[in-house]
């Protein structure tokens, strides 16, 4: 496409999604929630489609040598067809967030003054790999009463044009603009620069993918960006800490599902707790872990036979997403507070502690969008957190701070209703 | 200074205010107040100082050829520092926001997890003119546990350097670290342009100002950015109104002060109320409005012998901030919900009615902050809103939307408190 029709295309796209969202932020739950089932039993009952569409994407990525476990993400099979059908309903079931109240104001002069929860109006997604974000996406927007302009990634673009069919179908067949949910037809660069430049029409971008392209988002948006960034989670194991729960968490939180923003990647160590760290460094060897260890850590852990890698200082600073874990021994809470503070991406870290007031230092000295006591990283998360569903987990701090539920995908209005009311 | 020598500068202020702002946010309340006591003091103590630097932002501007009214709204006088002072030990006795807990959440598997306000962290503000504004800003910033970074106009240089000064003295001798606000010491766009690509250490950027200074910040940040932009607000006078009601409204939306965001600049009036118009335009016309009118209000209004100026369709879309006003008739009450949604800025806009139905169809369709019934545009202010103060009017929609007080300056935190619960 030439550089003007991609401009064209684009500017059309998000002009055209405006014009949606007016009619969307006034839409009765109920029209939403009937093309939320529709929409379920129309994945399904087009399982052979999508899978053709899927058969497409995969014989492009054999063909580019996309490593295995990509290919794997990318697939579809009835099952997950069907699970994301399942999702759908689920969504369906929520309580709509557009309308309700959130705060009855209380002005000086007394009039009726109300902060409701309205939608943003158009988000542009932009993601990377898996088609059933697709999905995912377009129906939390829905839902919440926001235009959607959805840009998936090359891989899986056949998969993301035919589920982009399907949901317009479905919105047509249940009466509603089928504008409200769009996927931009081409994967170029700059057709995302153009969306990135839609200021007047798009109000919120949130990226989901690699650092590249959350990088090439940020430098190039002029529209508000959510980030879901990277997740660098630490476990802090205090002197005063019991030894078997500190093990439980410390290995839940890197071994339970290590590919995921929540996992954690370090592990810092009290020095007078120094004598659990030969039990948490075999028990993490033995669940696979690969050890990548500070000076004092490998000092203590020498005697053990296990084996050991030198922690660099960038290593405290990694996503590893992977069978890897950083070991750090600190001198007190207050250093491990700004190790953390100082190395982690704002995500969740968590205190392993019996001490109370250890605990509310950790918890108010790290800034980060979650913080936990006693429990393992992997529960932030929107559904552990009781949102119902989530879009993802900011990394940032304005709007919304880690898990995005329908809630956080919306904004707000305030309603007066006065009698005459005359500034004087 | 040489590119380089401000990089270093700039750099510096930020990673000094990220390094306070860490203290900042576990600060006793009491330890804040104190300091804004003691600021309240320190500006009425050093009035005749303020006095001497204002005086050569003053000889300055003369020399410079300003116009009258910006020179009146940069100079300060022993009644405005008391003013000034007055406002800081407002914001002494407005309740601390940081650790308010927002939400009680409800996780599905019943763990203690809290929703808490905490600061953001480090906040640039970027703005022009009145160096009031300087003290203000810090004072919000510091109040709601944030570091700030005040980059003014070049108009206000000596008197905001002065103000940083006395701001910085106050902050040492109340034991708080200086680097909590610090003012940039240049007003070279070269500066603000590094500024603006500091997003490891600042987290968030309010502009205040023209539209040329809030562009110039949107298309160079990758900082998050809350836009405090035009108001075009408009009054809608519906077909089911009290003439007088209506009268009162829309003078004292558009007359009571015209130079502000929240001042209407549009007058939409339903084809079956066009008996009120003459008595409208009269009354605007005695109070020294202009009247920019379309085809349909010019007819209705030749026989009144008032000047009457063609109104252009940019007219509907103007700020005006003096005393103009464009006049329109619209079909029903859908029009005027889309021209608005068209060409105004989401600031705040009312409906004069006597008709409930109409009335919710205005206030759930009109896409602005604030919309009101009955009521004066000009309440659309945080002291109105009984936020006890404000750092400004978002008229974006991430973040904070509307009059931003104390909390709307902060973000959140998910704190979990457990008792060992590991992920299955």
């Amino acid at each position: 496409m030439s550089k003007d029709s991609i401009e064209t295309l684009i500017v059309d796209i998000a002009q055209r999604a405006r014009a949606a969202s007016l009619e969307l932020a006034t839409l009765e739950t109920r029209k939403k929630n009937a093309f939320l089932e529709q929409l379920a039993e129309t994945l399904v009952a087009n399982t052979d489609a999508i899978i053709a569409a899927n058969a497409k994407d995969l014989a492009a990525a054999e063909e580019n040598g996309l490593p295995e476990p990509m290919i794997e993400r990318l697939s579809f099979t009835p099952e997950r067809i069907e699970k994301m059908a399942e999702g759908v309903r689920q969504v369906a079931s929520l309580p709509d967030p557009v309308g309700e109240e959130i705060e009855r104001m209380q002005p000086p002069r007394g009039f009726d003054l109300r902060k409701l929860r309205v939608p943003m109006g158009v988000i542009g997604i932009i993601y990377e790999s898996r088609p059933n974000v697709t999905v995912d996406c377009a129906i939390l927007c829905l839902k919440s009463g926001n235009a959607s302009i959805l840009r998936g990634g090359k891989e899986a673009f056949y998969s993301n044009m035919k589920l982009a069919e399907l949901i317009q179908t479905t919105l047509t067949a249940s009466g509603i603009n089928a504008d409200a949910v769009q996927v931009v037809p081409t994967t170029d660069r700059a057709a995302l620069n153009v969306l990135l430049k839609q200021e007047d029409t798009i109000h919120c971008i949130i990226p989901r993918g690699g650092e590249g392209l959350i990088r090439f988002t940020v430098e190039n948006s002029r529209i508000p960006v959510i980030k879901h960034y990277t997740g660098v989670c630490s476990v802090y194991v205090d002197a005063d800490s019991d030894p078997e729960l500190a093990k439980s968490i410390v290995i839940n939180s890197k071994t339970q599902r290590p590919s995921v923003c929540n996992a954690a990647e370090n592990l810092l160590i009290h020095q007078d707790a120094a004598a659990q760290l030969p039990g948490l460094a075999k028990a993490l060897h033995d669940a696979g872990v690969e050890l990548r260890v500070d000076h004092a850590a490998k000092a203590l852990l020498t005697g053990t036979g296990l084996p050991l890698i030198d922690a660099t200082k960038e290593d405290f600073a990694t996503e590893y997403t992977d069978l890897i874990i950083s070991i750090g021994v600190v001198p007190d809470a207050q250093a491990a507070i700004d190790l953390i503070n100082a190395n982690g991406s704002g995500h969740t870290d968590t205190i392993v502690t019996q001490e109370a007031a250890t605990a509310r230092a950790f918890l108010n000295g790290v800034d980060s969008a979650a913080v936990f006591h006693n429990a393992s990283t992997r529960f932030s998360d929107g559904f552990e957190f009781g949102l119902g569903a989530e879009i993802g987990i900011s990394t940032d701090r304005l709007h919304a701070r880690g898990p995005m539920g329908l809630n956080e995908l919306c904004t707000y209005k305030y309603v007066l209703h006065g009698t005459g009311e005359l500034k004087d």
